[in-house]
């Protein structure tokens, strides 16, 4: 039972080591099945190495175990808080990806500089407030996907538009419409984090243009893309 | 039909991941056959593992289909400037590897600082203009090309001298003799950017001599050239 | 004899490199047996590749020879100052991964800037102080054993909270329960070194918030901890 | 003849890929045979993946063949007056390794910041002056050399106590009593090359302590050497 859904989620996890996006078991991956209202998630502290699909979680939004022997993603109900507010969202990703967790880190939002980052991203990518301390020592992952979802209706982004978050002090958490998709935005997001720490180095005024970001954005993404083999 | 051509530029295109210069199917490589007028280039899209010789699309150099039966890269009619402009030029590759788009992300042409830089480039690598508005929503591609013709003409630059060029706010494109000779120079454009972010950072006004420029793009190009073995 | 903890001893050595952590023959693990107070370590100047369970060198914690042919580490005597004065490290490993290594040369604490950082250290990772010219000259190896513990003494820091220091003008060192832990702890290190160099550039005067580090450091560790499958 | 200095030659110079220190066919490594006057050393232009034994060329100390069906590196009259100069010397690399190649970009020594510096530079790294147009124009790889030698005579450096050189505008040489010991040391110079940059950045004024410096160069070197077997 689940097994398909715990395949894509095995699978779609073992892409985290593969490109150089975890140390350890650091990071997580989940997939949800809108239609039954479960998701699939990797067990806590497992060893990306040993990890078979019998060994992912399935639990249902209110965070209750619904199959599997392990416990779940101690980030659970961070994922949970997402797939609730943002309802195209298929599949959501948590890493400690170096670049990314340096801008999460310092706190500040990663800028829109270049083609690469428009490609995937529609505009700066939001790091969020800092959590209040009673936020933290209750709920707190719950909290964090609510920090999360504050900061995208705070100021009006379309989570599919800019598909990835930054958690102040914390780090990353990307998303897409299903878990590899997820995965996919989080290497993008590492590597355009990566870009924007020394474009700033270099010239720490610069913006990309806007119209050269609306045109990535949609040569890529929406009703007239020609990108691709679409 | 055109399978030798093919061929190479297939192989072309996969030394990019082999030389870590790009992320999924980002980049591309063309070459020319300048005796029939039609060029090789990469499909829009395609994973780099998956791609064979017949995905592989030829074009003329106004951008029709002359072969192939996905779509060419979205960048084609860039390379197709570059083509007519540039006699001398038999591929072109454009990536968004990272030390080069950090340039171009900053706006900034990547400046002669060593030998590494003058035995491949004499002089700096320019970065072009931002395009303005107008050519960015219309024939965007095309006027990619456009702006980096400009940019060698009005600086007086000799484009098989500089083999590369940076566009504001995108990436590099780099070109050589044939698409393999492309990808060289695409690989040691990324090195050489790589050295020049950081030593800038250890001394910001420094630049090589002049005629230690001379001398190392003279030893290894031109007639009286004498590293290696011709 | 002691064939056990020679295998252990060897198994964690061999981790450094497929880490990462160390060039040609840079670095050594030793674990302790409590019970006998003997030490297994790394030879000295002995490559990783040619390392069997045989060339692991015992000594007693008087730093005397107790079984094995080849010299033991030079640094054994700072491994024996930190096992006679933390008693509940089982494992001691010291490296001169870079990012560690950088933070040493400067001179500086690695500051506790996010929640990487806070899951497996619970503040800033301390540097020394510089020893002092007699404490070089003269059992060099031990005095800096010796100003480690003072280090952790003077600012009343468990050991077993924070399991790295770094050293002065020199390099880190790691502990843990056993080899293999403070192996892991040296992998940790390197990342959070890395980590906060370009946190710091990009934000020079930023710190983790008290009451995220106080989360992260206690749902992994503690009574309460509630990461992983324990 | 001469196969096995060739064959040694021919090993020191693939250990220059395999520990990273080079793209493409840059650097080369010569060895010499002090008892006939002959040096063997790489071909210029060869790849590395295709070089056998018998592409590696002898010359004798006035840069006359002596074997060999390929043009000996471009480099070869600046290796000679290395050996000219430093009779200890029986091995020579050069390279173009990043980190290395950054601090001769910017025409600064390589500051002696920590023990992995000392262990096997005793002092700073030198960079030389840059040469004189004429020193450039005329017999450039012969006067490369002789910079570097004078540099050593002007600062009074024992040059088996700082095995390598930057050299202004252009790249690092290293060397040692082999081949093999000459790459080993190139690979360290890239190693403490890449540390010092960002030790700098982190702290701008600081230095290594003089009798840490001391105490880990002799710990390693001359008479009382106590690390490794011997």
């Amino acid at each position: 039972m689940y097994s398909e859904l715990k395949e894509k989620v095995l699978e779609a996890n073992l892409k985290l080591p593969r490109h150089g996006l975890v140390t350890f078991t650091w990071g997580n991956v989940s997939e949800i099945d809108r239609a039954s209202g479960i998701l699939a998630i990797k067990p806590s502290g497992v060893e990306y190495d040993q990890m078979t699909a019998n060994d992912i979680v399935i639990v249902d939004l209110d965070g209750e175990l619904v199959d599997g022997r392990l416990n779940p993603s101690s980030d659970t109900a961070t994922h949970i808080e997402i797939y609730k507010a943002f309802p195209e969202v298929g599949g959501v990703v948590h890493t400690h990806s170096r670049n990314a967790t340096i801008w999460a880190q310092a706190g500040l939002d990663i800028p829109a500089l270049g083609t690469t980052h428009a490609d995937y991203f529609y505009g700066d990518i939001p790091c969020t407030r800092r959590l209040a301390k009673n936020e933290i020592t209750q709920d707190y992952e719950k909290n964090t996907g609510l920090v999360i979802v504050e900061e995208f209706a705070l100021r009006h982004i379309n989570p599919m538009s800019v598909p990835s978050v930054i958690v102040a002090g914390h780090a990353p958490f990307s998303w897409g419409k299903d878990a590899g998709d997820a995965v996919h935005n989080a290497v993008v997001l590492e590597e355009v984090a990566a870009m924007a720490i020394a474009t700033r180095s270099l010239n720490s005024g610069i913006k990309i243009q806007q119209e050269l970001s609306d045109k990535h954005y949609l040569r890529k993404h929406g009703a007239n893309a020609y990108y691709g083999q679409h």
